[in-house]
C-alpha cells in the first residue's frame, strides 16, 4: 500500500547497519514530512561524498586530499605507526588526543576461521612502508578478539628483522569498570600487565 | 580529523529520527566502504521520492499518485473513513487487513498544551469531506492520549449535526500482555469496555 519510490527508498535504508525495516520506515517518512529541503540536503551530502573523498594513499584512511590530512602533518612523528582495523577507529585514537604519530588503516582483521577478506587488507602496503619509509616503532591498536590478535601476530611475524619496534594496546579493566563483573581473560591479563604506582615516600 | 564531506553527510544523518552522532558515522563509514555504488543507489532512490511523491489531495497520505491508490480504489468503502495522525499509522491499519474504508490523515494531533501546529493540520479538509463526499461513519485511530482524546473531542465537536456516525479504537489490554502490568487507565477502560463472550452453551 505504500507508493513504489516509498518502498524502494525504505529498502536502501535498511541496507546501512543496524537498520531495520521499521526504523528503514521512520527514516522514509520522516524525510517525506520534512519535505523536499531536507532530501536534498542528504542528496548533496551523498554527492559531495562522491565527487570528493578517496583514500590516503600512505595510510589508507578516507579524505578528501591525498595524503590525507594526518599524513601531510609535518608536526607528527612520521615514524611512529599507529596500526588500526578500520577508518572509524582512527577517530576514537585521535580524539583522546594523546597521540602524535601517523596511521596506517588496514581496512579489516584476519578472520582464521574463514580465511576470506585478507587479500583486501592494506597489509603489503605497511610492510612496505616500514621498509622503505624508516619507521621506527609500530602500535597495533586492533581489538582484543581472536581476529585482532591473529591480525597482530601475522604482521609481527612478516616485520620480523625490520627493526622497527612493535607493541600492542595494553588489555584490562576498562576505566569506570568494576573488577567483580570483569570477565577472567581481562582480569588476567590485567593483573599481568600490572602497573607499578609512584611511590611519593621514596624508596 | 574527519574530512568535511564525511562530517557533512554524519551531521546530516543526525538529523533522521533516533540516529546520533555515532550511528550517523556508522552510516557514513558503512556507505564509504560500500563504495559508489550504494551512494548512488541512495541518491537515486532519494531523488525518485522527490520526482514521484505527492499528497493525495482527499485523503492526504503520500502517494505518487493523486488520489492515491486506496483513494481510487473502488471496491473500498468510501463513506467509511478512518482518522489517522500519520501516514505510517495507515501501513499499520493496513497491515491486519480487517479494514475496508478509506483513509483521512491529519498530519498530527493537537497538543492542548502548546498550542501549535493545529493551522496545518488536514482538519478543514476532514470537515469538507463529511459535508460534501456522504461520510456515514468515521472511525478515529488516533493515539490514546491527551493529544490524540483532544483531537478526538475537537473533531466531534465540529462534526455535530452532520449525521456521520462516530467511533474509535477500543483501549485495552494488549494482545498477549499481562494484566499485572498494565496501567490502571488501561486496566479501567478495558474493564468499562468489557465485551460479551458468546457462550456455547446457550441462554
Amino acid at each position: 500500500m505504500l507508493a513504489r519510490p516509498i518502498q524502494k527508498l525504505i529498502e536502501v535504508f535498511t541496507r546501512l547497519p543496524g537498520v531495520g525495516p521499521k526504523t528503514a520506515e521512520r527514516f522514509a517518512i520522516h524525510l517525506l514530512k520534512s519535505g523536499r529541503g531536507e532530501v536534498t540536503r542528504l542528496e548533496k551530502a551523498l554527492e559531495e561524498l562522491l565527487q570528493n573523498i578517496r583514500s590516503c594513499e600512505l595510510c589508507h584512511n578516507f579524505s578528501d586530499m591525498t595524503p590525507c590530512e594526518i599524513c601531510s602533518d609535518t608536526k607528527r612523528d612520521h615514524a611512529l605507526v599507529c596500526v588500526v582495523a578500520e577508518p572509524q577507529d582512527v577517530i576514537a585514537i585521535e580524539k583522546t588526543e594523546s597521540f602524535g604519530g601517523v596511521y596506517h588503516v588496514l581496512r579489516g582483521l584476519i578472520d582464521p576461521l574463514r580465511d576470506t577478506g585478507i587479500e583486501q587488507m592494506k597489509i603489503p602496503e605497511l610492510l612496505a612502508r616500514v621498509r622503505t619509509d624508516g619507521v621506527r616503532e609500530i602500535i597495533f591498536a586492533l581489538d582484543p578478539t581472536i581476529e585482532g590478535e591473529t591480525t597482530v601476530q601475522y604482521i609481527s611475524a612478516q616485520l620480523r628483522g625490520s627493526g622497527a619496534s612493535l607493541s600492542k594496546l595494553a588489555t584490562g579493566i576498562p576505566s569506570g569498570g568494576s573488577i567483580e563483573y570483569a570477565d577472567e581473560i581481562t582480569l588476567g591479563s590485567a593483573l599481568k600487565a600490572r602497573q607499578k604506582i609512584e611511590n611519593a615516600t621514596g624508596s
